[in-house]
């Protein structure tokens, strides 16, 4: 698809005046060479754009190759999150910010996009509590997990992307931030991008993942929702599986937050958030 | 040794009206932890301070680790450098970008200093030309490399810097530089941090590395050079060995780009930066 065959009705990138936060799923099947190029289309349109990235499975990747593959915590009400030992959260590091963001940023330098990648760990950006006492179901056990160094956001430092958003720079975020104790912690992308936008006030955040949105009943996509209203969002939470739980309650902590709208969408088409912005995908709004 | 006992004259940090540029060798031996709390305790002060890192034990481990162990390149001139092909460079953006940055910014904000880890391609802070074809000396037999990913600056965004300096943020510089073709360079950290301070027109350079500092006869302490001026710095260059040859040059270079003064000093000992500034070293200056 060339930049002229989006699908109406598209909006314009510059009756955007507040932020707009994407997130770039780390999932396999994104597409991040798409990804960037829109996101050099719509920042010349004039677009303040804050971009915060995954990197799951090029930390599952190198955890392999050093023999320290990963593993996953299941809690009791469902949800799976990496379990972050500090070897792990070393690994962790080094992959989503030593190689994915690093990489990111040199493919939108190279499409004339003036990226700025940072974790959450600098300037303070993502201050979080680290989570000391995790339940787990192990066997249909129920465990605590006391070395995990995954945490909870509680405080974005929004002054600091509005002086770089003010300069020109596109901020591109990588999930780790920093504990009370001044420790790196891992923590969710999704939940990452959701405080990002309440403390920017964005005007939208878009959520890219490897589906086209939520779906009535899974994998079924002509059952996919294209809008829901934030009082059926608890609805929507019978609906979601997996990490798509996780989605939908990140976008009901933004709407909160104060953000306007929130979009999930395809990440594996090209022009990705401009068809969202153009309809695609779940729209979820106050 | 106890904040107290820094031997006279010392420097009050609130002198420097113009940011102070110190390097971190990534040689074994230099004490990270020490000059940390010495960088917390001159920003305190007031002194506007910037870092850059380099990283090579962490790179040459890592690559170990992966079965990629790093290779070197020696110029007919004598000067060695690592040789970074593609794989190369992803295991050094890795350990050097992931690890080491981050790492530094952790002890650092636990210290409480506001540190902001960047590599050069971030905003485009150090734009770089890729060395096309690299003369080397193998076996006594001249060979050209073509597919090695190092470069030579030639740009700093100064204005970055300055923004962030001007925000209360300690800047941490990672040695890679964005290339012509966006691609990412490894490039040297000694150059990378003279090339920074030229930038900024900094009052001061400090290269702190694993010897006291440039010796006569080296590796006789006694024969330390305690200070230089540029009119000798030729001279110098005859006394120097090894990588001490590159930082006599970078010293030069930043000089001549009108930094005050440069001082090569002990990195293994605490207070390393007070030390320098109160007279340890080799201050070379105009």
């Amino acid at each position: 698809m060339n930049e002229l065959s989006i699908p109406g009705p598209t909006h314009d990138a510059g009756e955007f005046t507040r932020p707009v936060v994407v997130k770039i799923g780390g999932t396999e099947g994104v597409d991040f060479a798409s990804i960037c190029k829109d996101v050099w289309r719509l920042s010349k349109q004039g677009m303040r754009l804050v971009l915060v990235h995954g990197g799951s499975a090029e930390a599952n990747q190198l955890g392999g190759q050093l023999g320290y593959p990963p593993r996953f915590i299941t809690s009791p009400s469902g949800f799976t999150s990496r379990y972050s030992d500090r070897r792990t959260l070393e690994i962790f590091t080094m992959a989503v910010n030593g190689k994915v963001n690093t990489s990111l940023v040199k493919q939108l330098q190279a499409l004339g996009v003036n990226a700025l990648g940072l974790s959450g760990l600098d300037g303070q950006l993502l201050k979080a509590t680290r989570k000391t006492a995790i339940q787990s179901i192990e066997d249909g056990k129920r465990k605590i997990i006391r070395d995990d160094y995954s945490g909870k956001i509680e405080q974005v430092n929004a002054s600091l992307l509005n002086i770089l958003l003010d300069s020109g720079y596109v901020p591109l975020i990588a999930p780790l931030a920093l504990g009370d104790d001044g420790e790196a912690l891992n923590v969710d992308a999704d939940r990452a991008a959701a405080m990002v936008a309440a403390a920017l006030e964005a005007e939208l955040l878009v959520l890219l993942t490897a589906v086209p949105g939520l779906m009535r009943s899974f994998p079924d996509e002509s059952t996919l929702i294209p809008a829901l209203k934030t009082s059926q969002l608890q609805q929507a939470l019978a609906y979601a599986e997996g990490r798509m739980k996780k989605k939908v309650l990140c976008a009901g902590e933004a709407l909160q937050g104060g953000v306007d709208r929130v979009i999930i969408a395809d990440g594996r088409v090209e022009n990705p958030i401009s068809l969202a912005l153009a309809g695609n995908g779940t729209l979820i709004h106050g």
